[in-house]
């Protein structure tokens, strides 16, 4: 039995790669394409791409319906991204599909959504050096990384990040400037799973870097659904269908068969 | 030294009071007046309420400002709230405000906003009988319980309860009927405390409930602010205050000084 | 590529079985057979049993180390097994190794030693009906099961369950006589998969009920070992190996190359 | 009403300060009492101390029982520690007494039975400079420190800390030498809350840093116990004393009043 390819789906805000000519000079193609070779690099996932300028922002329901994991970069623009789109991505988390979101997506309106905090960070550009330290050998996420490994020139992101407690914390950051930060964090909102991973800044070449790209294929293979769906429907049980012998014995707001209050 | 009261705000929805006869009969002032009163009655804090139908629904900056818990009661018109106010009260909890979500509160807004999932329950109304057990015994929401207390007669909520995993759930329901409910559960957002507790259904009397109204009372005690503010700036941190010393080695998004994107 | 088969070994304690005639009736190659067969029988995990009377209650550390995941029921005998076994099954578990503890197994000196708790529950015989709800229907281990289970006669177990809080609660039972119990439940421990599973007293022929059998067989699959090994083995750094340049700058208590107290 | 003074109690292995010449010169009067020096400065505990040396380890019944917190440093002599006294400790634990694991006391026999997990570290002796960031700026142990502060010189540990997830991280640490660790953890087991804080090693003066003391003296507030303790009796429920009507079906292992097995 093969089991069908991970489909995912890489949206890029697509953005800076227009506006600023360091960004698209390191990503000619824009990043969402950078990164989506790096995860389709040794063939294990089907990889499509969608931008904030596509219709609906490439986020149809039928596009979201056969998307199994959903990468998100976003920076800039986190404000143009439209509210009914950003429930229609929480929905499909919520039946199941993997969300992993990238650096600067710390803010970007899904993430915050799915956190219910401010998600705040500190932050510094001068092209440190970062050190990512596994905290959590045994994860799938960090598989094929031994102790650690480094970024040579980054953007520094500083705790506090103001994030609900991770079920688990794959990689804490070490900055050559004094700063520390949870970078790679795992949560499960519904059924679907939600992976945090911090590096990314647009003027640095970091997509292209092996282990970077070897965390995103280990992380959208982690957060592939459950082969089952998320029941969702709310339903009103009637007295007539209890389990166990009911007798209405008092007063009700709604009517047998209603659907309730949203 | 005598610690200030603590100030607490009940907000109502106030609809079905207006146009259902049955909980007129049963709430004449109102849910939110008997909730308070309940909350009020030993004394121990100073509570408040608001309601939907008040400018800014009651939830103005400068109120919130002044509150430490606010307790919410919704159900027929969730979606009146309008989303520039839900955002204030999310800021004001990851400030530290307590938020208490009572039964059909499960749906309202500024609770799936900090939950991150749909919340969403099986239900029936048909005023069975509900058990809460006590799961967690040493913690002080249920001080003052022994092992379990009774609804006579109540509407039913039933698991699955799409929410993520509690920090500490305090009590599961029995019901009658055969179903079971994680019914009191506790989170962090920020650094506000979330205690969801699922009694309270309006065509019942159950916020005369002595019991019920011991756990709000409790409830609000324990959902009291820290006395500290969450430090939620996203500050850019530049080379030159850096702890360790830095050379800046790379280029930039941002100029000195600027703001983030959000 | 074919992964290798999963390899399950059922401890038992194997003490009822000669004991009570009940029992010997119901499980008359004792309980740990039953449960292997069902385990076994979809022909998915090759599956081994070991009691408590063989050498080492059959926990050899070859034995251990060719275990992917382990199930264990105990009742009567808990402090019978040796305290140097019960190490080495928590030295696996941090390696690896699924655990799963059933029914009685939350007084197992291996889940005690996994939770830090004690495990504590209310209980009562007298056959009553219990109802599984899955609480968590996207679950792995809910998979195949609609919305509840039953079992006709069991054993209750009643809250407060005396466990820390569990990464995911998979389902939680409605017992006939009035109590409810988090039946279901999931932790890790070091890079081990734990579950506890409630159904199962001796007197009942609970190991037979089909969907108890699909839980355990869903169980296992879950619980299985990521393929890379937990790093514990605490090592000390040297100066010269730093990342960072450092000069040694204050005295010591160890040795260059010795290993630290344990 | 005022509330009775916080009763601490110091744990102090007394093995360094007897034997090492640069221990017993930083701490002439053993580390347990400059801890102590620390927690009782601002008179808000009453704080006593024991040692390894003392009959039962100074840690009776009667003493555990009189105990709120209890702070444990332990490094060259965890095994001697009794495995009865260790039960003791944890039983207390679980009613509600506040443990606060110090250093290397991440190996300490209670803790690791608290935690479940290896508790393994990977450390260097190099006298460098430790920063711990703030993660978590609403904790009420990181009350009255800004964003970080640092301690000049000391042992380090990096990550992987073998630990269970914590309930919340409060302190990050970076060092000088490259490493990162989780330096400020909390968990709860039964009723009693666990910090872990990482400083103190003993042949630096740690434990005199001002913010260091502070530290300690937030942590044993934060770890007081709550008002009620923890119904931990595992009691038998007949079924006459069932809360439904309840009729026995089936077969017992137990006489009506039995105690369960252990």
């Amino acid at each position: 039995m093969t089991s069908p390819p991970l489909r995912v789906l890489v949206w890029g805000e697509n953005v800076h790669e227009q506006q600023n000519p360091i960004v698209r000079e390191i990503y000619p193609n824009g990043m969402h394409n950078t990164i989506a070779e790096g995860i389709a690099e040794k063939g294990e996932a089907e990889v499509k791409t969608a931008t904030l300028q596509d219709p609906e922002h490439g986020l149809s329901k039928e596009t979201l319906d056969a998307t199994d994991v959903l990468v998100w970069w976003g920076h800039a623009a986190h404000g143009e991204v439209q509210p009914e789109i950003v429930d229609r991505v929480l929905a499909r988390v919520w039946e199941g599909m993997g969300f992993i979101a990238l650096h600067s997506s710390h803010y970007s309106r899904p993430f915050i959504r799915l956190m219910g905090t401010s998600c705040s960070v500190t932050w510094r550009e001068a092209g440190e050096k970062e050190r990512l330290w596994v905290c959590n050998p045994g994860h799938p996420i960090a598989q094929g990384i031994d102790r650690y490994f480094e970024i040579e020139n980054t953007e520094m992101y500083g705790e506090p990040f103001a994030i609900p407690t991770p079920d688990e914390v794959v990689f804490i950051s070490w900055f050559e400037g004094g700063e520390v930060f949870r970078s790679g964090c795992t949560w499960k909102r519904g059924n679907g799973k939600i992976f945090y991973f911090r590096p990314g800044h647009e003027v640095y070449p970091i997509y292209y870097h092996p282990t970077v790209r070897l965390v995103l294929r280990n992380a959208v293979t982690w957060a592939k659904p459950d082969p089952i769906k998320w029941i969702d429907s709310c339903p009103q049980i009637s007295a007539d269908q209890a389990l166990e012998p009911l007798t209405i014995k008092g007063p009700r707001i709604h009517k047998e068969g209603e659907a309730g209050f949203r």
